[in-house]
């Protein structure tokens, strides 16, 4: 995106989608931390903001001044080269700054990237750093809603949360498609932005196979459970078995079952299990164990990508719940491609030093951004995560 | 304290001082958990609200209505008579119910004891639970202190909070007073308000030994500090120094150097060290290490009290930074007097059940409500507590 | 002990008595290590032979040559003064020295020892040092059964050990004994050895009380169990029950139930559980649950030290099972009597540094080395402990 | 190996193998574990004799008796569909059986097996699954190898191990060799033994690179620990890194400076680091960090495989120490091939329960038995794993 027209409308938008998911909730619900893995809505608010004051006002601002001379640390997530971080399990205990403090701060920002944008034409590698900038805003704008969900989750008082995102109420149909077999190429093309773990484009061989046309449902899942799924050492990884007997599962983290009845948690409170929409908020190991269980496996990232490349989204494709509902795991270790180059400076922290022992999770959630995804982005996350929007697509040989 | 009117004056006094304490605090601020020993203040005002909801007005008060029926299980601390608890280390991130909706419940459960109160003469039981919930909240006031505090030492902002307690002005004098040896009387005397705990009064047989007429200074400490002590095993219990390399100390909790300049960490901030003001936030095991270095010992709980007993506080006794500087670490474990009976009921849970590994505390600190204290008092914590406002007071033989 | 023949009598008997309890075991029988709390028959062998070489060879004996340089390393326990140590939960790891060169490095020692006492006569300190260690030689001789007794516990071939001991088969009678109450002195008197914690002897005021002629008994406790007392938060201390869920205990550790029956693992392997025997191997929270349970308390260790003074033991006094059949918990945290001095020199980190958070044990048990014990005797362990021979004896108030 | 002479050779000369490797060992040493990760060798004794028992015997020998009924469980490594298992972690506490009794049981087994190969001629799953059981011992007889060296290393007396494995005393010349691009096939083909894990054989896209003809030396290794690698984040995956903070590695786990000079502990004991020899017992964390110091990176699986494929061993092919001197990591995480059916029976749990979070080794160590690896061969284990003989083969683009 080099065209700062454009740009300026991007920075415009999502900046202000940000601050419209906290609508309705109060700046209690905004600085609490559920766990070490996740972090308070505050702090994604002011990450994001830190972000380009890092790594685009620092540098390229004339005059830059920092709005306060403590975020450097407090606001740094895990980028070694701009030096100490606040740590990140105690995240919840800033309580200061306030929200109020911190939507200021967005302000102050927002105002100073804005001077700069309009002001006289910027190099291409600005152009780029607040590029990455907004998308990597989005990807917090899920994080955001995925660490709410999870924080409201241990609230008996089930808060309600205006904006919470929702589920499409489809009804998509189950098929399974043919994989494109044979030589083929993924990864990022074209000239629109992408992470440099999308990159380089690369050849690789898919062998014969098919794709579910829509993800794993509920009642499907459900008949899981209940014919002793969460029981059965046959269905699961090693691994993923002892993760069921430490965490104590018995069904999806977000399930409960009130007598007969099942309920499930969304980002709207406590409501009775839809059998017809997507099951969501699996780990990897459930994924797994459900798959085999079910006579299946899960895709690879390779085999996925063609296949929507080859069978498209629907409407016009036949694709169902690529984008929308559930990101959907992979049985691949995220790991660089062939030739990968880590982004150069600190950015270049991004992706790169996670690749090992995370699973790449492709398409998109109901809490991603509208126009974030794309075929060849790759979402990872350790095998044992499940308070993303985390669901289940099959695959099978033949 | 069954005289109702004094009740009443009581009542209103102790209720205003708790939310007094949150003056110029955030929502933000009293809703977070710094640690799962520790309490947001927001829990704090909720609970001591609770615990008179729950052991007066459910029992006593006719046409009782709960504020809310969730509060019940969410705001009991420990009382399994009472039922369920919402998990200790998860009430910071109860968001919900806000610090409205809290002071919102304190003037509910205000009011309703008022009516109470005010109503007909109460049975002499309901007006001893009232008592205890006025001593407990006082307790409570404490805690909301030594929390608050611990949360904000997190804070690089180091956020100022108006209400914090500060240390008595004094420089008091340092002498060794003689212990009356013999057979003593200790435990809880007269007809004013005691916990189960205080009681019975028994006879005890002390030693000849002196006790220190006041607390360790930071200017002694800060001494055996720089003598390289916390390096050096032989001052240190086996255990204390396991607890030493685990927690990487050097100093106490909340000290810090700053090249050759030592801080404080005060409810008020960082500060420079006072060497004349009483060293704070130390565990038994920096006070038992402590002593041994100085050639001291710490007093037992006995000899503490018969020393209070016989010297009297100054001004007009011997025995200085009794009550208002810090809790002095004493050699006793937290055991039962001979005979101790809990007390009947759920409040019975209240101090019997913690009589293991934890070593009793005498006096009272500058962050204990005035007139809570006494000389049968027994405060008490496991050894490696150093949140609290603790010190300490010599004794030795002879 | 300071007559020269009474030692070099008592040295041959108390050494030979060590290497007579491996008798029937393997030499991988005797170098496995339980838990990091236990240790190796082959370490408790060497190490207290390290006792006499270290503090009495090397100093003491001319022309003293260590049996192996690494030795002084290897087989120190605690012992800070004296330097380095072999980590102790890797103390099982130790396949070298083997069993053999760890008896010869016995015989070596010992004929060193021998050297010294049957030449010029020794200097007192040095006569003391000797009597220390032979002491110290029995506590590790019932440590070294304990900790097999752990070992073959875990073991499903459950083997035989022909030197495990065994209780002494009375059935002894039941009945509440008067406690002398008032002032009494405890701690040890005469000129027969003690170690340092024992003294220095003190007054102490003891109130009005029963103690029981007896130890709780294997029908009694199961009693307890089959009425729920495991799962009744009632009987326990909070910290006990935590405990109890951590371990997920439902009856003592050394017991499990085989459709309606009871069994007990033994030194001598699972047998079944003997009714009037008495109950071993319990905690401190476990004695003092069952305690409560039983409407009575456990005694103070000043109790319990003037009740054997005053009743004396069977057959010629009125306490049964004092000394031969369980260690029995005391309420009393284990902590320095008024006056206490540890011991000059390294010998000095013997008990001192372990007063915290644990609890007294006093008696003797069916593993202790007869005549080891004695009125003033304190064992100690932390409250969860129930590896050792730990009973129950009851107290009660009036 | 359906040819029963032959299998009757093979049988005989592995099974003898496995007994030599202890020679000079005491049964101490054989019988300790030196973490969970580890056996003791006595247990990789037993456990090979078990495979044979419980999967060959047990269903296909004629009056088939268990040496003895408890070692069903005792010596299960992780088959749940046999049943029980005795607790990983406590393998070193089977003090009982003895090693004597351990190598009668496998004398008792081999006799057995012996009679079915020599009666009547066998089915061909029979055979198979004597094959299997073959390869399965030549696998614990490296991680015999393995865990008696992670054993001794926590000996100060560091005791001598006659049949340690040596490592080649050769000098392999440095190249960069092509990797053939594009479609290739990989995956155990012809009629020889292979795991399930090697198939189905499958086509894969090799992009253009280079491979080394040999592997990371330790000089080479010293210069990366010299020049500050293990302090400077930029060469370490994020998990790594903490790993390294956990672990306080700044060395490869066998190596010690004493003053200047680098040992490395073999499993002959310490030596003088060879600086010509091959980096051994590093981690996938440590390999990965390596690699891109030295401008590099790990192969991948299929790219290693290729490569022997292509270019041929030493001596008569371009690659050296592919089989003879260090498991190589490759940047694959561990998963299914296309189309991978896991083994019909028990026998499934062999290897697909385990394609999670663990990452390829590929080649042969100093510790295989000779002949047992193949170019197909997978190994793999959690990318912190540094006790096996693991080490580095560098790739490269282009």
């Amino acid at each position: 995106m080099t065209d700062p027209s454009a740009l300026l409308h991007a920075f415009r938008t999502i900046r202000a989608r940000s601050v419209a998911l906290i609508e309705g909730l109060s700046a209690e619900d905004c600085a609490a931390q559920s766990m070490p893995d996740a972090s308070p809505a505050k702090w994604h608010l002011a990450h994001t903001t830190w972000f380009f004051e890092t790594f685009v006002l620092e540098t390229h601002a004339p005059e830059f001044r920092p709005f306060h001379p403590a975020y450097r640390v407090l606001f740094n997530s895990y980028y070694n080269q701009v030096g100490d971080k606040h740590p990140r399990p105690r995240r919840g205990l800033l309580t200061r700054p306030g929200l109020e403090d911190v939507l200021l701060y967005r302000q102050h920002v927002d105002a100073a990237v804005w001077a700069l944008l309009t002001a006289e034409p910027l190099p291409a590698p600005v152009l780029e750093l607040l590029t990455l900038g907004l998308h990597h805003e989005q990807q917090h704008q899920e994080l955001l809603v995925t660490d709410l969900t999870h924080l409201l989750f241990f609230n008996p008082l089930a808060p309600p949360w205006p904006a919470a995102p929702s589920l499409p109420a489809t009804l998509p149909p189950m098929a399974w498609l043919p994989l494109a077999s044979g030589v083929s190429e993924v990864g990022h093309t074209g000239t629109g932005f992408c992470y440099d773990n999308e990159l380089p484009r690369h050849r690789t061989y898919i062998a014969p196979g098919q794709i579910a046309s829509r993800l794993v449902r509920n009642a499907e899942y459900q008949a899981f459970v209940e014919s002793g799924g969460y029981h059965d050492q046959a269905y699961w990884l090693a691994e993923g078995w002892d993760w069921l007997q430490l965490h104590q599962r018995t069904h999806p983290l977000y399930w409960q079952r009130t007598g007969s009845q099942w309920q499930e948690f969304t980002s709207s409170g406590w409501a009775a299990l839809n059998p017809v929409q997507a099951t969501l908020h699996v780990s990897y190991y459930e994924a797994d164990a459900y798959a085999r269980w079910a006579g299946a496996r899960l895709a690879t990232e390779a085999e996925w990508e063609v296949a929507v490349l080859t069978h498209g989204c629907a409407p016009s494709g036949a694709l169902y719940e690529v984008y929308d509902t559930a990101w959907q795991w992979t049985q691949s270790s995220y790991g660089p491609y062939p030739g990968y180059q880590p982004s150069a400076g600190a950015v270049g922290e991004y992706n790169g030093k996670f690749m090992v022992n995370q699973y790449v999770l492709r398409g998109g959630s109901a809490a991603t951004p509208p126009g974030h995804s794309r075929p060849s982005y790759r979402n990872f996350f350790p095998a044992g995560t499940c308070w993303q929007f985390s669901g289940i697509r099959l695959a099978r040989q033949g």
